[in-house]
């Protein structure tokens, strides 16, 4: 059992600071550690893998990134040139800047970002760093990068008004009056339901292909269906029988983590290979295996 | 294994109906049918345990409802007698109606809201029936209604523009030119990370009270803690360590349906009322049993 006490709250402030609105600038790395904003003064992620990540910095310094304004992919650290920006090795998903990212989307945590004028000229400052707001960590995978090594990629999308207003001070308070609130995260998993998905729920009668688990309620069942290769930017997978699960939510979970992967046998194995079950598949349900190896490549599986 | 063909997509519409946009009316329940906003002319949900409801009719036939327009505690069918609205016996999770209400949240169908001059006046039309765009169901519970009898109630939030733009049709279309597109639902699970959140699943290494279960994936874990009297209105239980528990994502999903619970020796109950075990516990974490009380009462447990 773990040694931490209740009152063992992490200290790192997440959410935007007090008197530190959008927009607010300074001219060096340095100046913004200073006034908190982005404290590593060379690293563009901080935070670490159990408290999750509090901010990072955009600046050109990976030739991978895209930055498309209130949308970033963001690429994991390690493995590059600080020089040229160029990756010259694998990046490692244990790297404590990397797992920090894994946390923050898994706890819903909002992420500071600053942008510095080596970034893309389309969204970035023309010198010095800009705090451009709250994101949080939409997903992540791992792709073999412009240069022939395995990078990690992390899809950053801007918090709406609603979802920033919990880690926004209220403003016009004196500076230091109040300490600020420690929210942390609202996690927001969005499950998609289409009419693939209720045939192929109804198919499985609600029970998970993975382990089997039903899960009555009063009134109702819980299952959800899983795209195995994902909807929408950038995996771009199709919404159609031969591309979904049916899982129970830890499964569920799992599989869009790379907890899970199954091979081309339906053979479920976890992160480290250790085979952990069979997939229950029925005679009308095909599973094309195309999406399954497509899966396994975002998490570096055979 | 079920019977259920691919292709068995049901045919109940749900979402806006295409050339009836909000604030359609209509004189009578009868018109209203005919038009497909509401299709039952007496029931007040029009679903079943397997679609889900794809409408229901506000028109004070339940003495218990409450209506504040961007959001209504709808009490669920039954029991009732129809010419005073007056409970006059309990209500039952499994009659249809009320089943599709779970199926809806469950499912996060998006519902269409038919408002009957007999409602509460500050919301409701001053005759006839008006048809009040998309809901969706947040939570549901029971208590003991005014009347002294177990009702069943539905937290209905009214769609933002956003999440109900994939069921509102294309304005401006000739009608009938296209069928409708059988959307189905977008159902989004609000996870919450607080302070007290992170530092109750750090004591128990992330590993779920109930089941043990231990999500790991490449570069962090995957718990839930799950408040057993929930947040905000109307349960407006505390974020407090006494509140909270550690689980997977199953068994936070069942706790929040009423698929578990637990007793005050801590021995955890399926919704039949069979134990099917008993909650691990940190020496350091005390759990309040009025909260595990305030659950079992809203699923009508001992």
């Amino acid at each position: 059992m773990a040694a931490a006490r209740l009152e063992s709250v992490p200290d790192r402030f997440f959410g935007e600071l007090p008197g530190l609105p959008e927009a607010s600038a300074w001219v060096s790395r340095q100046e913004a550690a200073q006034a908190g904003v982005h404290r590593p003064t060379v690293g563009g992620i901080s935070g670490t893998r159990l408290e999750g990540a509090d901010s990072i910095c955009v600046n050109g310094g990976y030739e991978d990134d895209q930055d498309f304004g209130d949308e970033i992919i963001y690429t994991g650290a390690g493995g590059n040139d600080p020089n040229t920006g160029k990756q010259v090795a694998d990046q490692d998903l244990d790297q404590p800047g990397n797992a920090s990212l894994v946390t923050s989307e898994l706890e819903g945590l909002p992420i500071r970002v600053l942008r510095g004028s080596r970034g893309d000229p389309m969204y970035s400052p023309t010198s010095g760093f800009r705090y451009d707001g709250l994101y949080r960590v939409a997903e992540h995978w791992s792709e073999i990068g412009k240069s022939g090594y395995r990078i990690w990629r992390y899809r950053l999308v801007r918090l709406s008004e609603q979802e920033a207003a919990p880690y926004v001070p209220e403003p016009n308070l004196p500076p230091g009056t109040k300490a600020p609130k420690r929210t942390r995260g609202v996690a927001t998993r969005v499950v998609r339901t289409t009419a693939v998905a209720e045939s192929i729920k109804r198919l499985y009668e609600y029970s998970c292909q993975v382990c089997g688990a039903h899960l009555e309620v009063p009134g109702g069942t819980i299952a959800e269906v899983a795209h195995v290769r994902g909807l929408g930017r950038p995996h771009n997978g199709p919404d159609v029988p031969e591309n979904v699960l049916c899982l129970c939510p830890n499964h569920h979970a799992l599989l869009d983590a790379g907890g899970i992967y199954v091979n081309d046998d339906f053979a479920v194995h976890n992160h480290t290979g250790a085979q952990i079950g069979a997939l229950t598949r029925h005679p009308s349900h095909q599973i094309d295996l195309e999406h399954l190896r497509y899966h396994r490549a975002l998490w570096g599986q055979p």
